[in-house]
């Protein structure tokens, strides 16, 4: 049996796992990235490389890695990775070079969409949409067994339609009015700071509580349901759009099952009903007709195990 | 060099064609539709087949159909074909059987975008976006080379994205607050009669002369640009609504070239500017970095080359 590297390579840590041809990690590692320079991080990452191979004795020919950022085709160059601070690194011939052997680098959600395909909630549909909604929003499509990959390979990018074309808020990605500035946990933390600081939300600020820092959607849920009117309308907008932008794409691209992820989602159980409500509402009914809306099974491991799968030589 | 048969099955026309594995017509035969019974409509194309084989004395063994209508996959079930007034006729087969070859169906959306991708404007480039705006809006995307077909080969449904939540026009197909209910060219009329025996828009009514059943979006064109509030309104709205979702999908798939067609951007230069403005106002920075915007370059022909050229066997 075929095994394969698979790296997740987040903003904080790096994790390595050898897995074979079914998805199944044989053996794991994990380190910090307290170093996030470009040669640091290929070493940290070849490290746990190293420690997860020793750990199972196996012998690998391909690596693959999911980064979070934004990449230049199937180059293995990185463009962007706010978490790492990088720009312009070619991460995937450095760790090349430093492994031995092939390295392909994709974003960390066409990763994971890969591994729920091959391994997870994805099983056995050849049409599918995964969307994720975490600190980001991102979104990934398999159209027909294959990844949607796009001219420069940054297919997916659900989190940057634009939901308001007029005086949007900006968005980490630097462009105004993005979904992922309004239904993104980490902008949804903004505002709801903002909210809580303006003083016009008072059942939202005493959800939150003394340490407005650690305000999340989760807070922002409970206060809205619980009647406040400008946590409402905040969460109301989060809601509609993130229902209105996913239905869209199921009208557009016909999956045969939608996958819904993602920290946010997890922690909100009634903003993921309204993006159910959203799809139910707004999704095209015969694209619809056959749709099944799953949650994704394999959680933090997707990524890892998606990588390693994409590693293999088709 | 083998030679296919394309058919492009109209609402009140068929036309039949023998096209080389490059895309050429080698025959081409017309025929009005008087009868759209499904026996009658397989007779007519029976025989406008036989003309186009005749004519060029080719020997084909397949055949494409562009139909216009929404179809069950690759069954060649016709669920709904409005303009002939079908609804789930085995159309597919019933050819199939008349011809004594294999046929294959797909919607004239899909069979046009994959001629401009095989001999049209979309040569050369894997990952293309085709938007057509005529009497509706439809769309077709090609990635990585391949047709993308959805589950139930629904995909590409862009005029039935929505882009009005509450109080949306009803749409040619049942539904509210689609984008072909504002933008299509048929709808677009319909709100221009609307709007002109509203009296709201002197300007409009003038442009559009006497004879009301005519009014066209070339009329609504000029009228707004002349400077006729309320058809500017309608105007915008229309030519807004087509920038944001374009842009949008442009976003999401990535294309490396987007090919924009139909009359009514052919008949309205303006509508198809204000379509460019909002790529770029919308569409990520990233994803538009590359893109290609050009105009179908196969006019009519486009269906019925791309029926024939999805006919071969893969």
């Amino acid at each position: 049996m075929v095994q394969t590297l698979g790296i997740d390579l987040g903003g904080t840590y790096a994790r390595a796992a050898v897995v074979d041809e079914a998805g199944n990690i044989l053996a794991a590692e994990r380190t910090a990235l307290f170093d996030r320079t470009p040669n640091a991080v290929v070493e940290a990452v070849a490290s746990v490389a190293r420690g997860a191979v020793g750990a199972c004795g196996a012998t690998v020919h391909a690596c693959g890695v999911g980064a979070a950022g934004q990449l230049r085709g199937d180059s293995g160059m990185v463009l962007v990775a706010p978490n790492l601070g990088w720009r312009n690194v070619p991460f995937g011939t450095m760790l090349a070079d430093r492994l031995g052997h092939a390295v392909r680098v994709v974003n960390d959600l066409s990763a994971a969409a890969w591994g729920e395909f091959r391994a997870g909630a994805g099983k056995g549909e050849r049409d599918l949409l995964v969307v994720f909604v975490g600190s980001g929003v991102g979104s990934a499509v398999i159209a027909n067994g294959a990844l949607l990959v796009g001219s420069n390979g940054l297919a997916g990018e659900l989190g940057h339609v634009k939901v308001r074309v007029r005086n949007g808020r900006t968005c980490g990605c630097g462009e105004q009015g993005c979904l992922e500035a309004y239904a993104g946990g980490h902008n949804l933390s903004a505002q709801i700071r903002e909210l809580v600081e303006s003083g016009r939300a008072p059942l939202l600020a005493q959800v939150v509580g003394e340490d407005v820092a650690k305000a999340n959607p989760s807070h922002l849920e409970q206060a809205a349901l619980a009647g406040d009117a400008a946590a409402r309308e905040l969460y109301d907008f989060a809601a509609e759009a993130l229902g209105l932008a996913v239905a869209n794409q199921v009208t557009m691209l016909n999956p045969g099952r939608l996958i819904l992820g993602g920290g946010v989602l997890a922690r909100c159980p009634s903003l993921r009903e309204r993006v159910l409500d959203g799809i139910r509402a707004h999704a095209s009914v015969s694209s619809r007709e056959n749709l099944g809306v799953v949650e994704a099974a394999l959680g933090d491991d997707s990524g890892l195990i998606g990588a390693a799968l994409l590693a293999h030589p088709a």
